[in-house]
């Protein structure tokens, strides 16, 4: 992005009006000379992950933490920027290739090795960097998401050191850092740094704007949505079209048990729905048993199958707690007594998730209550206002809940300190899912169990999906998409204050902006290529990507997303007996929801840092547990709305009951059988699995063997004492390593 | 045992008349010169396994598997010898320490690092054999278990080559081996080979018999049994000793609860009942789930929690197929398609294993319409016979039928031609549980639900529990002890025919011989330690070990253990609200059972091969099924025994109902909830991996770093290429190993 260098010190010189006319080279104001030494034509696409400071933040820290950073890694570049629009600093990160080599063998990185060795994903060692796929090619050989997590792990494995700490600036100095803590994590949680994200790569986000958010009638590209923003999104996003696809299953056969139920004969009906429970127990446990297949497939493609153990992990930079030696690695670390958490588990925790769910089920009631009542109002128009609004009421309130619900569970959450950030999400989800539970399905199991009204059950059935997926898709994509426009149009307006030429463009919004953006990256990378074109006028571009990048709301993490399909699942799976077309809803809903969370990934959101899962963990519980309460409900449903009653009209309701109790623990057989037949890896992975492991032995043994051979012929005393590296030769196209890493050959 | 070399001469001398007066050294009769070339008074403890042949066996075939093994392993020892009573050849086979190391790399046995690496197991590698832990002591290096296994599969790992298929004996021709197959193993299940197994080692054997067998009230000291009888058998006298232990609970609140039936006013009766109940839930879950941590507790410890992948294992030798080239390996291995399996499971097993079931399931019906009849039978003492015949007829039907069914199991488990042991197996178990649980419980089924009549299932339980125990005990124990004297008396005579003096002991029974033979061998080894012992008169041990192990019943593995214990576990949670004294029963038949399977393995069976397993396998499945099915019965038997009607009279049958099924699924609930809160892995199992791992790291980075220093200091060119191998002085004391594993220093 030639055109914007200019434009860089533009924006500084109208911050900073002392500076204005000065040559940047030599620009010494308040910033030290040293902070401009790196090449200021540095193209902004070399910038991988951005580092904001809050306002006001001293110049001295900046260049502290610069040093600091320097340190530990020399090669790592640090590029200081000023963001005019927000008056804040920041410093722009990459690192050259040799350096992000070394990162990824720190951080075991799987790597694909080549053909020789079998293929297949390995844990990258620089030492044996000839065996890996691609390693010749420095600009492909890691992925857009990849370099984002080798340089956050480079930062974030900048450690509190003798030096560093000798004399710290005074922000600091208040941190009470020790010798071997990780400086940038906890400088984030303490709130010296704003924030740490990956900026956008123009050419790639391109393309999937272009083959996946509009592709609207083609498949994902999932392999291109894991390269750009890692397994844990790559995994929502299979794991959502799967249920989509499946959802297909509920639509058919919900849709004819409708058209049964509108032109046939009592009879039939009630064979339908008997018929329909029975399907949905086995739709419910193919679909998570298919899932948990896909699943394995895809951990097994994109490396993560067998992952680390989560002690060895860094801690959430936000995990607290007294200094202690560990008994693990012997190291100073963090310490936080898991009797402690169990503590406030038990006497805050409990006790106030109880409160809110009491709250929440009461509010619910309360609204039947007074749905019951408003029932029997006479009049017509007012009678039908009075009549729906319980159930909208209903379906605002339960979102509303849900976030107030959403703040406590994340505080009280944030108060147990989990270590991990996977031990942390897991109890969050857990949290929240309990809560959702109540305060959306309690409403429907009173109108089902208490009040027993089939009519009145389909109802609000009808009006909890249809109001919630509206209020949810206003929640998640509008909001914040109204939310970045006004942050934009601030931008602009601080921007005019200080006196910047009034850019044309200024009343876009701010999707045609990141439009123009990603078209811009686009182009300007294809005009590397060769064909030149003409330099846009600087006044055209009056926000640099990153300081747009910087003002938009940062990526919450998939449990949203999450969250509403579960939701959603359980509205199709629990009472799809009483709504069969819950499944349909569902369907349309999610052919739209795919494309609109992709349109929020890929404009309205920063964009998240991949993280390496192996499943969609915690959530695959709460599904299968949906499972089995969607088998009692049901079947009591079956047992109480009288199908059996009338297809068997001699049964005693004392025999009826033991039938359906019957038929629920074949149903629970049924489904235990499945879940037995289906194996949860499936035969080929386990084949290409064994075949790996089998080609990796005999790579080692040829390498054994060769070695052999050398200690044979060679003569030089001495020599025979090392494992000799065969094909060292094959790597001669690689940069030479810096720093410490050096057994690169 | 010197002693006993010369008799091996003898007999040999005896058998083979023309040999009798002729040196040894240079017999060379019928068997080739080669055969004697090995040093003769090798003593018989250096033997660790010994291969049998059918009588008959063509020397030229003894002399062909010979070579073939030497032409790959020239360092392992095969001593032939015959055996005199049985008139069949044996090799008595054994390794070098070095060929011992490369049989444990390829094995990948884990082995304890050294306290620098952190001390833990990892798979031993013959190039870092120095990091680990007592490998300067080569005779205490490897277990004994390890021995006999590393032994095993150096003599598995010979494949048939171009050389050896050149020429072969008329019976090896008429295998069709092709090159790259298993010899041995395709040879024993051809039944070329009789057995291989591995010998007794008399000091440890004596150390478990005095310190195991016999030492009754005390704790089990079962890393001693591992380390002699490997994993698999550990694994289950660990099992079995917590289910004992576990058996102390509804041992005691069973006999409080009979108390209280029996003085305890109604009222508290009933209580007692339900109570009873919701703690049987609790005690199976918290049993099954301390088995899961404290089995993870022994993999850790015992090496074997990760394990590799089954397609890489070895065939079971009994597996056939057609040969095809392997997509794994890309070597040629023998292939059965996974259809033709699933078509014999669908048309052939199936059917039969229904029929079976039927079978039963009338037999056992038939027996309580007979029981019902006879009971309305007058008479005193006769009808006291008549109304126990039943019952006791019962009690000998059903072990008659699982030993038949057993039978029709294996052959049809056989013929579905399962490629690896694990899967063999746990499709044998599920084959086996299933027709155990309906041969076991029907009857108790029919009477509880059928007959409803509480009296006559407390009878049929203790009919059943008892005499099932008597019985098993007979089957298990006498019945081989027997069979084993039988077989004793008949080589004696068979000695006797052959004109060897008469031995003073003939008439000792099988375990005064092995307990002399344990006392001679220990007595023997410690006589090396300096204070010499008269040698005893070769005419007192006339069958050397090698021979009387060879005639013993070879180990059935431990399928009939943990089958007697699951249905034991069943009726002591099934039923167990209806006869509380069963809990009671188990617990003290169960700790005269851990002693005499000990007594079994040490004096009875043939020492079997150590197998390594990660967990119980299939049968923690099992159980954990039974702990459903025992919520569901229970929880009937309380709905319909009344006490329920009792406690609360003013409910109707209607409502009964509908509380019972409420507190059914309260109770699973509550079992959902215990197996959640419980973690299946041990804090400080997860603690002690994070360590481990961490404390390799550290080790594989110092030596990194170490080597870049020796680069920096080496001026040799080309030296800075391989990784060199920092601490290899440290191995000097090590034999250096021949073969291809040359990469130890």
């Amino acid at each position: 992005m030639e055109e914007e260098v200019p434009q860089v010190q533009d924006v500084l010189a109208e911050a900073k009006p002392h500076l204005r006319q000065k040559d940047p080279q030599s620009g010494s104001g308040v910033m030290s000379r040293k902070l401009w030494l790196r090449p200021v034509d540095l193209p902004e696409e070399n910038c991988v992950v951005l580092i904001t400071f809050p306002k006001g933040t001293a110049e001295g820290f900046v260049e502290w933490l610069r040093r600091a950073v320097r340190d530990v890694h020399p090669d790592l570049t640090l590029q200081p920027k000023l963001m005019a629009s927000a008056k804040c600093m920041s410093l722009k990160c990459s690192a050259p290739f040799t350096l992000m080599l070394k990162g990824a063998e720190e951080l075991c990185l799987p790597k694909k090795l080549n053909a020789e060795c079998g293929g297949g994903q390995w844990e990258f060692v620089m030492s044996h960097s000839h065996l890996f796929d691609g390693i010749e090619n420095p600009d492909t050989f890691f992925t857009s998401e990849e370099t984002g997590s080798i340089v956050r792990h480079l930062l974030y494995s900048v450690q509190a050191s003798e030096t560093s700490l000798k004399d710290p600036p005074e922000c600091v100095s208040r941190l009470s850092l020790f010798v071997g803590e990780p400086i940038l994590a906890k400088c984030l949680s303490e709130g010296l740094i704003d924030q740490i994200f990956p900026l956008h790569e123009g050419i790639a986000l391109k393309a999937l704007c272009k083959n996946w958010v509009k592709a609207f009638f083609h498949r994902q590209i999932l392999h291109d949505v894991k390269d750009y923003f890692g397994v844990k999104i790559g995994f929502y996003f299979r794991w959502l079209g799967l249920y989509t696809m499946f959802l297909l299953g509920p639509s058919i056969v919900g849709t004819i048990l409708l058209v049964i139920g509108m032109c046939g004969k009592e009879n039939m009906v009630d064979m339908a729905f008997l018929f329909y429970a029975l399907f949905n127990v086995i739709w419910t446990t193919v679909f998570l048993e298919t899932w948990k297949r896909k699943s394995a497939e895809l951990a097994f493609k994109w490396g993560t199958l067998d992952q680390r153990s989560g002690r060895l992990c860094q801690p959430r930079p936000q995990f607290t707690g007294e200094v202690r030696r560990s008994p693990i690695t012997g190291q100073k670390e963090r310490y936080y007594p898991a009797w402690k958490r169990n503590l406030i588990r038990f006497t805050i925790t409990g006790p106030m998730i109880v409160a809110a769910l009491a709250l929440s089920i009461l509010t619910n009631s309360a609204i039947c209550k007074m749905e019951e009542h408003v029932g029997s109002i006479e009049g017509t128009w007012g009678q039908w206002f009075l009549h729906h609004l319980p159930k909208v009421g209903l379906g605002i309130l339960i979102p509303v809940y849900d976030a107030l619900y959403y703040y406590l569970a994340v505080w009280l959450n944030d108060f147990e300190n989990y270590r991990t950030e996977e031990k942390y999400e897991n109890h969050l989800i857990f949290k929240l899912v309990v809560f959702q539970f109540v305060n959306s399905f309690s409403s429907l199991f009173y109108v089902a169990f208490y009040q027993q009204d089939l009519g009145s059950l389909q109802a609000h059935l009808a009006a909890l999906l249809i109001t919630r997926q509206i209020v949810d898709n206003v929640k998640e994509s509008a909001l914040p998409y109204f939310l970045g426009q006004f942050k934009l149009s601030r931008l602009h307006l601080s921007l005019k204050a200080l006196g910047s030429p009034s850019p044309s463009k200024e009343k876009k919004n701010i999707l045609q902006e990141n439009e123009s953006r990603i078209q811009a990256t686009g182009t300007e990378k294809s005009s590397e290529d060769g064909t030149a074109q003409p330099n846009k006028p600087p006044s055209g571009k009056a926000l640099s990507n990153a300081e747009l990048e910087s003002s938009m709301t940062p990526y919450p993490g998939t449990f949203d997303d999450y969250l509403e399909m579960f939701i959603q699942f359980g509205y199709v799976t629990l009472f799809s007996a009483a709504f069969p077309l819950a499944g349909l809803c569902a369907f349309l809903n999610n052919i739209v929801e795919i494309r609109s969370d992709a349109f929020k990934l890929c404009y309205i959101i920063q964009r998240p840092f991949g993280e390496r899962v192996r499943n969609i963990g915690t959530w695959q519980d709460c599904m299968e547990l949906m499972g089995l309460v969607a088998i009692v409900v049901n079947v009591t449903l079956i047992g109480q709305m009288g199908p059996l009653h009338r297809l068997a009209p001699s049964l005693s309701q004392h025999h009826a009951l033991l039938a359906v109790v019957v038929f629920e623990h074949l149903l629970l057989g049924l489904r235990w059988f499945l879940v037995r037949a289906i194996p949860d890896v499936p035969s080929w992975v386990k084949d290409e699995m064994a075949r790996l492991e089998f080609h990796r032995r005999e790579a080692f043994n040829r390498q054994s063997l060769l070695e052999e051979d050398k200690i044979l012929v060679s003569s030089i005393p001495g020599k025979h004492l090392g494992i000799q590296n065969p094909d060292s030769e094959d790597t001669s196209s690689l940069p030479h390593p810096s720093g410490k890493g050096n057994n690169l050959n």
